[in-house]
């Protein structure tokens, strides 16, 4: 008899009859002899229709804290629904708040990081043959305050709680049937994957396959807490997540990921001083403007050209705070450049293995894309490139890295990997 | 400076305008220079679309455990949402759920009573100038269940705060003026009282005049809380409910109050022997059938006939309780007569003025109304009559007793009461 904790997401118990049918996998999972914690997010649209109930009362910034009394009422109703709809099917079930189940966070509003689990109350319902339903999301600060934990925060949650209650698996239901090694819609022959590591996995969540949020991913790393991540409208195997040693092969290129409404701005003319980056990126920082990729040229003659990319979205903001900024770091000019892509490949086999990123460069030649920027880690190549050939670009990639046919990934194979 | 408890019901925060209205409103008494503790029912149909939800889920009655769960989120939402309306007027306000806010319950689900608060958090904030607007109709168990306080709950918090805050008064805002001598829907000549007693107030909210939650009235007098019922449409004043003794005048009779839909039930021929009436209205009260008028006539030849009146909408129900316990009663018949409705005076002054209740049976004989079944206390006389003649009963008592002017009730005024 294991201990799972089930994480079913807002799509997941959109309306009652899609509440019924998770009840109803609860109730199997529950049956076949498995004690059970579920995590649930709001239902459906209710938390994009608190967000407009509260646009309607105020027209700037609501206060956060008030917010995050008003969106917690989401979780609070799935759960209570939920538990109702398994009472329908005989089961014996409790829901709890994120405060009740001891979800404990930082003093902080809209995005607090859990900062520790007091699951008593968890474990005393289990011990009484009870399925656990937790509103996911939320939490309660030392002061007795109702905080969230931002996007993906059921996630958070549910990961958490798998740690906290030394769960043997952490299923994480969704609307789609697991990772793909890269999105379906754009390529046909993308592949669902059987296993990913969490590195691999927390380098495509963030590069913007939405599928598992990345501090989930990290909780789950930090805890070793397994993964699955499946469908809740089919019973299709979903996508393992565990340790990169605990899997059956390095794969060489695991997943090809992308971000679109990419936009790069250059700063010319910058004189050559100590700090003159710092003061830069400290100003962008303050006004919340998220920098991805720097690039820093050569000094020539006491003046040195810096870049960067950062979401279009965002463009505006950043050009209006630089301008702020130029009398007092003195640079001649801005250039912005949209309508930008980054397109990514992803595999922790990459670190054994040189000469993925010149494939990946050779490819991209191939299709007579020029790239812009480039940035490396470990365990991926990322490369921005203008937005019109993405798809071509990304198919391309995903024949040349192997992933069509899941067979000429292991470049060498596991054996040869020293 | 003084410290107010101010309760806005459902229909007065039914939307987002509405809202809003209402924040104006309490910015409003603060800038007068008070202290606010604001109560918060949930938005116009929040909680009958929570209730239709359940429906949705679940066919039988569903869990009160969750259903307290569920509903309870109503007025968490409401709250938020009033205290982003107060700071969009730029007021400094903090919203509680009932256990941020100290309210603790019996351990009892979906009509909970109040056993203790501690408004620590409250004083607190009050104590750094900040509006508190607390939800209403809901506390927590000392295990740490969500509980509701029933029908009416949110006017039991705000009286409850407001004892235990000690608040100078407490301000029940809702969609009429105030408490009126009778349903100005029917008497035309319906007025507004200034003023009534906690005991007269709880005779005519019992009596069918909705508009102040008899626990509610309970717990003022219990405490000593000053009331005021007023609109939250309109700066008219309300009506002040508070203890006898700090009134005005003693006034005969202050109001008309009247129940439609009732039923009466004879059973003929009951066995005279000990228990028999413990025995039917303990089998009565097993199924929650609400009997209002008892009457026990005589006994002869060792048979005694006993009726009784109730809702007509217990009546079927009741028959087949009765019915089901005949062969143990072993009484003969049963009679049943629906469609009457019961009329009641109301006045703390009439304990002193003998001839109130002769006055009230000469003025239905008038009406050529016959009376089927009276009761009496000592502020109230209640007579059951054909329902067909009810508006012209009511208009008739009303003028008798000098409620159209105002004047007449005082039959003598209090100097003559000893």
């Amino acid at each position: 008899m294991s201990l799972l904790v089930m994480k079913f997401g807002g799509s997941s118990v959109g309306d009652a009859e899609r509440m019924k049918r998770v009840a109803k996998r609860i109730a199997d999972r529950k049956r076949e002899g498995h004690r059970c914690v579920v995590v649930v997010s709001a239902m459906g649209d209710t938390t994009d229709e608190l967000i407009d109930l509260s646009k309607q009362i105020i027209d700037g910034t609501p206060s956060a804290r008030e917010m995050d009394m008003l969106l917690t009422t989401g979780e609070q109703v799935s759960a209570a629904l939920l538990s109702m709809a398994l009472h329908r099917l005989g089961e014996q079930s409790v829901s709890f708040t994120g405060w009740q189940a001891g979800i404990h966070t930082e003093d902080v509003h809209a995005k607090a990081r859990i900062t520790d689990i007091r699951p008593e109350r968890v474990i005393e319902a289990l011990e009484h043959g009870k399925i656990v339903i937790v509103a996911g999301f939320q939490g309660l600060t030392e002061e007795g305050e109702i905080t969230t934990l931002g996007r993906g925060g059921s996630d958070t949650t549910a990961v958490a709680l798998a740690a906290a209650v030394q769960a043997d698996l952490c299923e994480i239901y969704t609307d789609v049937d697991g990772v793909y090694s890269t999105d379906p819609r754009i390529v046909q022959a993308a592949r669902k994957l059987k296993e990913i590591s969490y590195d691999e996995m927390l380098e495509l969540a963030h590069l913007g396959a939405a599928v598992l949020h990345p501090r989930a991913v990290e909780y789950a790393k930090q805890y070793q807490v397994k993964l699955i991540v499946r469908s809740s409208f089919t019973n299709n195997e979903g996508t393992c997540v565990k340790e990169e040693a605990a899997m059956e092969q390095g794969i060489v290129v695991r997943g090809i990921a992308f971000d679109k409404h990419i936009s790069r701005i250059t700063i010319l003319g910058v004189p050559e001083k100590p700090g003159q980056l710092a003061a830069i990126f400290t100003a962008l920082a303050e006004e919340n403007i998220d920098v991805d990729i720097i690039v820093q040229g050569g000094v020539r003659d006491g003046w040195a050209d810096t870049s960067f990319t950062l979401g279009t979205a965002e463009l505006d903001r950043a050009r209006s705070v630089l301008r702020r900024i130029q009398p007092d770091i003195g640079f001649q000019d801005l250039r912005t450049k949209s309508e930008l892509v980054k397109v990514s490949i992803v595999g922790s086999g990459m670190i054994s293995f040189p000469g993925v990123a010149a494939k990946m460069f050779s490819t991209l030649a191939e299709a007579e894309v020029s790239i812009n920027t480039v940035s490396t880690s470990e365990i991926k190549v990322s490369c921005v490139i203008e937005g019109d050939k993405l798809h071509d670009v990304v198919r391309a990639l995903h024949t040349a890295f192997g992933l069509d046919t899941g067979e000429q990934a292991f470049v060498g194979g596991p054996s040869e990997r020293r």
